[in-house]
């Protein structure tokens, strides 16, 4: 195992011109289309024009007596030729601590930005740190933590650890076990993590309306004895969401969704984590999933799968092992989140395993 | 393991005035606003004025344009406060048979009632002996069981005994195991029960409607053989329905729910049954939940999680080791099950270990 | 175990007249219904008339004020009597390959084509070889397999093995794997298949109107060595979908849907396949369900249980002992898949245990 600090966000970044995807894989497959992939790392996307949805939606109404499939072809394809498209930020980025005596200090600040969901597509989003997900916290088993949490909005809120065993004072949920942090306001939680895995946090107060805009993050403890985990050479997170700007993949709809990376014979770990209000189960093509872990505990005995079903609230961990070469389609499953009759769109990704 | 038959209506009757709370639990917990969930034990969640209300739909329209905060505080904190707020009925009391020649009699009346959701907010239920969820039956494997079903509701029924294994004839179902029991009519069912566990009884006719407005309720076999479950000391059943009244446990919506109850040191068990039409993952703050059995039937491995996923049809038993004081809250993670700009409602309750 | 190529449609296929469900089971079950269910294998179903409906909708009105219950009943009744209700053709009836150069070889043929899903009921179909499912694909682990598919559709296509371990390039995404199959066009797909397991195929291309409108089958691989599955009698496969035509069962709504059959004392393996877009809890009355594979790879622990949760894209295979004679009902346990006040409809079989 190594390199387990690679989020999801850095092939992607490397991901951005057709340049360094030929300098990164050179993936030289025998496909059709699949060069097509790194022709068009650009604003392309937008290629879909209003007139083209208008041509496709007229097709559609006479899908049977004469159907335009050209032009349904070239809509598809145009859609695919863009991913991964490019769009102004990314969400999930490691966010560096600062220690104080021994504690590691985290800093959130909650405001209303504008978010690029997909190219030149923009959503009001309720971010922390500018982002969505929100950034990452990653600490080990036994950390002394503390999150600074400025409230910019224009409305009151609180953080919940999300799977973390914390005081009950720090639990993040006002009029139980806290005040709201009112707008302008500062909060600040404390504590040690003690039970390791993939969690998350998200705003408690007005909930539904705050992670669906887009409050919520991965918050991820490491084991201090790592040897309990299985082996993995990548380490990728998918926060899946049903609400700010449709489906997304850690705040991102296809084709501006990240592809996971890997080489033959590596294994990659995916942490899993719903953050939606509707069940996604995601399907990977070709290479099976073993299922190790759910809401940050390993299971007692690992399973095999290819469909991994994840309802709002819950994470589960698992490896792939990467041992076939290709451009592997990765999709929620339920069909209308992942695929319309203007092309795929939402909760697709693909891994790339050359 | 003791008190296993002190169900969640017992500890619940206890806290309904606010002497009574501090008199059970006396906190003393030194959490900002954790009094204020025993200050209200009253009718006053009708604090939520329709004013209020409008004030709030208002608010939400120029959310970030300058929305009333403090209204929006004031409502979230009220209903907390109301927190559990007192209604006219309770279900899933226990049912108490007569012996007839060494068979257990139960004695089932289905017709239609009005039943208090929240204080104040009333609903046309169909209901078993006055009470949604209907009265609980337990028995002890083994046990000769009789139900006799009187039908006093304006068109037919039969009741199916949900995961329990009876002869096909006492199966409930109308056209292929029995004749629909008509109005006025009586139907009785006897067996054997063999298999222990948490199952459920419902109406097996027009179910959509029948189980929708109420016909519902918890039958649990005791093992005779009570070694082969893990130990607890408080035995809890969660019904979650998505029908009758919207989003409820045990046939309340917050802050009309009954909260949990245990010591430090304890160990509860929870039976979830989901006898709606969604899934609703179950998620618990602070204490992780040890699944160990599916459907009334141990599982070979149980395993630790904090959000369990219940799917309509479905039980899942759950052991929580209560290691923490607090007031931990345990609500469905669909967040629009849980909470609206008004507040918190539906399907919320908490743990409260003292 | 024998017979394992017995699928569902062979029973069902023995059950279309009064006389061969005599012969077959010969229940003489002592139930006060249960004849009836073999009283009217013909046409029946469409006793429930226009009239009646409108007659059931104005009694729904006007439920707790006088419903007219026995209309209720007739037509509930006369819903039952109807099953199985013959259609005019039923899906995933097994293909038979060709052999070249020790090549299985099968062909799919895509078309619209006029689907009945109750007597009666006709939806317009994209169907594979006639049939919704599409043929029923089953090989050998180890074989070399050829599928060569014919596009007659008015718009492109492509076909993904879901849960076939394929080389990428045979994968069937357009635009990551192949070109899209035009219309009138051919395109072969050759592959070895290695993991063995309940598989499917479906449309990989506009798939939410493709997968919906019926391109979708099972694709079964017999493990080399059987010893690793657990024994059972008969094998049935049982495709969930919720888009054309309804809520089916192998692409038949109750009461057109086909019962399981199987013989006191025999064990049933059934594969559970999702081609929808909903989770479908299956329950299974009287008889509990061992789960042991997910997604065509047995668990390491099998586990019991009455409801088996099957989410989209997902596999699950169960066996169950027939221990105990009768008719089952066996059916999705959101009940608005499976009954309205105009009787049992949808998601709704029956296993008969003679």
């Amino acid at each position: 195992m190594n390199d387990i600090h690679q989020p999801l966000i850095e092939p992607a970044a490397s991901l951005r011109s057709r340049r360094d995807v030929l300098k990164l894989f050179g993936l030289g497959l025998a496909l059709p289309a699949a060069a097509s992939i790194i022709t068009a790392c650009s604003n392309a996307a937008s290629a879909t024009t209003a007139a083209q949805m208008a041509d496709m939606s007229s097709a559609s109404a006479t899908a049977t007596a004469g159907v335009d499939w050209q032009a349904m072809d070239r809509m598809h394809m145009d859609g695919i030729k863009a991913f991964p498209a490019k769009t102004a930020a990314y969400g999930n980025q490691p966010l560096q601590p600062h220690l104080e005596n021994g504690v590691k200090v985290f800093e959130l600040t909650a405001k209303v930005i504008q978010w690029e969901v997909t190219p030149g597509k923009m959503a009001e989003a309720w971010a922390y740190n500018n982002q969505v997900p929100g950034p990452e916290i990653r600490v080990t088993e036994g950390d002394k933590v503390r999150v600074v949490v400025h409230n910019q909005l224009p409305e009151s809120t609180a953080v919940h650890w999300h799977g973390v065993m914390v005081p009950n004072n720090m639990d993040g949920v006002p009029g139980l076990t806290q005040d709201p942090i009112t707008p302008g306001s500062t909060f600040t939680y404390e504590f040690t993590v003690k039970n390791p895995g993939s969690h998350m946090y998200h705003a408690h107060y007005n909930s539904t309306i705050q992670v669906g805009k887009g409050m919520l993050g991965a918050f991820i403890i490491e084991p201090k004895d790592r040897s309990k985990d299985p082996a993995y050479d990548h380490d990728y997170t998918l926060i899946l969401n049903d609400q700010l700007g449709g489906f997304t993949l850690n705040g991102k709809s296809f084709p501006a969704t990240q592809p996971l990376t890997a080489t033959v014979g590596e294994k990659i770990r995916i942490r899993y984590m719903n953050e939606g209000q509707m069940i996604h189960p995601m399907h990977l093509h070709g290479l099976p999933q073993l299922t190790f872990a759910k809401d940050g505990w390993n299971l007692p005995q690992p399973y095999m799968n290819d469909t991994v079903n994840i309802a709002p609230g819950e994470r589960w961990d698992v490896i792939v092992d990467c041992t076939d070469p290709g451009i592997w389609a990765f999709h929620c499953h339920i069909l209308g989140h992942a695929e319309s009759e203007q092309g795929m769109f939402g909760m697709v990704t693909a891994l790339i395993v050359k």
